[in-house]
């Protein structure tokens, strides 16, 4: 299992007239949280696009338990169970707040897409090579 | 059942470098269609707020099968299978191209929250009432 | 001088907890219509794109007088006062509400650039030939 | 005068399919800069808030002058020139990237406001007093 944690501070654009996150905020908090965790092991997604490579999300679930407020410093998880599987990645991420309360968690799945061709491939051998050791 | 369309067009911020829909914007689009939907019911969203009721989210589930690009005229089901149950209502969403290709499909769930008390409530019985003759 | 209108009803994504539209959403807006007034003319920004030229912004002005709130039906006015001189466009745009009160008001100024060569260029002369008629 | 800095790394939300940063996302990156130059004093724009004072932004103006890039780790320098008159603040604010190059600049007026009346007001004593030994 690969786990990597990230921090984001609520702003003021991402609040809606509730006073708290708007929903669909939470999945760019997500998408960070995962650019961070990519760079944690040493690689970016921005090195994965230069190698001819896209990850469009292609589903997404996720549960709101307690909503997440202006300049709240938030830190959001995003844990890699397993290798991904042919084309597919699944990363499960969960929000918590300064208090360490669960606030938000989601399930996100990917495709490692060809750019050029727009066909399925596989994720780049050498963020591979940074993942193996995690699942050992 | 209830079913209610609208249209949006894709604004340019939309957009991401992929060149499509950034994934998360699907959301404001379901978030849009869902108001025109009560509107077309001879009631909205902004009275629900009004009687003292909010909306959060607190679940969704969406997949996404076809990109949409730019400027598209996308059309958006919203769909009520049935009538909400205590303080919880589901909606299920569907995002169509010009083609009438389906792009995108989701599933929106929202609780009816007391604003002032922050609890569980049920739905303003002047929408009930307008509902309620798609549901015999 | 040519003057177009479309109407955009404000999302509850657009809000944030001043209960007002967030002041950076007025340029999504702003687009949005600028789009639209360029539909009017019998063309798209689409179109623009597809003859390899883009637009980006280079400059915005933009001042808040009245705020706008949710559900609000605002009328997006565009005013071209000039043609394009060489590469350089600048659009004035203007927000109502539904009593016809100014809520702001902005100036916006576009390049025409070569996508390939990132080069400044002209505007497209399908479109200049659209817009001329209104410049005599 | 008074000078700060925080860094923002790019979120491909904030990209759209001119493969750069969509321009009004620059707003919410002033916003955010301004909210770590508050804190930077030790004092923060929600505690303004629970004050009963909100600051509505009246004005911007902005130059874009080279693009962000998707990931890029941006230099937000947010600058007061004077200290505010009566109910006006006025923030210079700059964007660089990882090779200090200017990028956008901006000049952002908001209001000190009573949000109870809506009225102007001036800004809180305690945000004044940690402001006032920079303009000595």
């Amino acid at each position: 299992m690969f786990t990597a944690e990230t921090q984001i501070r609520v702003r003021y654009a991402e609040t809606d007239q509730m006073g708290v996150v708007y929903h669909a905020n939470y999945f760019a908090f997500f998408e960070s949280a995962r650019a961070e965790a990519i760079r944690q092991l040493g690689y970016t997604y921005a090195n994965i696009e230069k190698m001819g490579v896209i990850m469009p999300v292609v589903d997404v679930h996720c549960r709101y338990i307690r909503p997440a407020k202006y300049d709240d410093l938030l830190t959001v998880k995003t844990i890699l169970k397993e290798l991904p599987v042919h084309h597919k990645i699944e990363f499960h991420q969960e929000v918590y707040n300064e208090e360490n309360m669960l606030l938000v968690n989601g399930k996100i799945i990917l495709y490692f897409m060809d750019a050029k061709e727009m066909k399925p491939t596989i994720m780049p051998v050498e963020l591979l090579q940074k993942l193996q050791p995690y699942f050992i």
